[in-house]
């Protein structure tokens, strides 16, 4: 059972380990693998419109945020990141993460939700995305230099709320 | 005769006007209407990786700046935003601007430069950067609310270098 409840400033400390480690990897995120706790911090809260995450037996096992993609004209569409820990995957914990913001952002008025930087060997992630109603509208060449496999390309996929 | 030269901290003066009229109008760029003269130094300048004018008889009479795309391994291409005067308009200046743009970037090592939202609307633009060289590779459904179109959508714009 897990529990999907809005961030409290203390729970960063607890946030901090899961960004961490999916940072330092440099094989998902295009995130500096250097960035301080401080840096993630403004990353996944202070400039996001929201930070929740999921609870299992009072462990946090997954965080998420939702932030305005672009300000003035492109306000009404919304971005989001996700990071389930390793201990944690495959329970179907990033669908549920997923559902919920997509929620959450009706919510708060969003029209749309847009990931900007899926990369296209995360194959787990993009199937994932099209399953909750995705539609990749955008293929960027080359975007990310993996540290095993190199150049590969980067998806912007979005889908109407 | 245009000379495009680095700006330098006491151009922003200059610089400003230009910018705060495209900004205000609303219509062009996703940047939030109402934006400070401070905000708008940090994203035209403190943000940028470099910062450039047009000078055309002593006048400022445009502007781009060059910035690194998204960090860690998205740090190969770059991103660039242009503007050039309205009475100065017509006079190719922005090619002038783009085409020194690339070789910057080329210079800074950049491997691609990509532009992250080109709104469908803005046809002389769309029109202008596949002359130099940019393909279309996505396309963000709606992704603007224009003034006077309303919902429009964005074009994501790239080239290799």
């Amino acid at each position: 059972m897990i529990d999907i409840r809005a961030a409290t400033s203390a729970d960063f400390d607890l946030i901090w380990p899961l960004l961490r480690d999916v940072f330092r990897a440099g094989d998902t995120y295009a995130v500096d693998p250097e960035i301080s706790k401080e840096e993630a911090r403004a990353l996944w809260v202070t400039q996001a419109r929201v930070t929740y995450v999921a609870e299992s037996d009072g462990m946090i096992v997954g965080t998420y945020y939702i932030r305005t993609n672009k300000p003035g004209g492109g306000a009404h569409i919304c971005n989001c990141g996700y990071i389930v820990s390793p201990a944690a995957r495959g329970q179907g914990i990033a669908a549920r993460l997923c559902e919920h913001s997509q929620d959450q952002a009706r919510r708060l008025g969003y029209r749309a939700m847009q990931f900007n930087f899926v990369l296209a060997s995360n194959e787990g992630a993009v199937r994932l995305w099209h399953r909750l109603g995705f539609e990749t509208v955008g293929t960027i060449p080359d975007a990310f230099d993996h540290p095993v496999l190199g150049l590969v390309d980067a998806f912007v996929m979005y889908r109407r709320l």
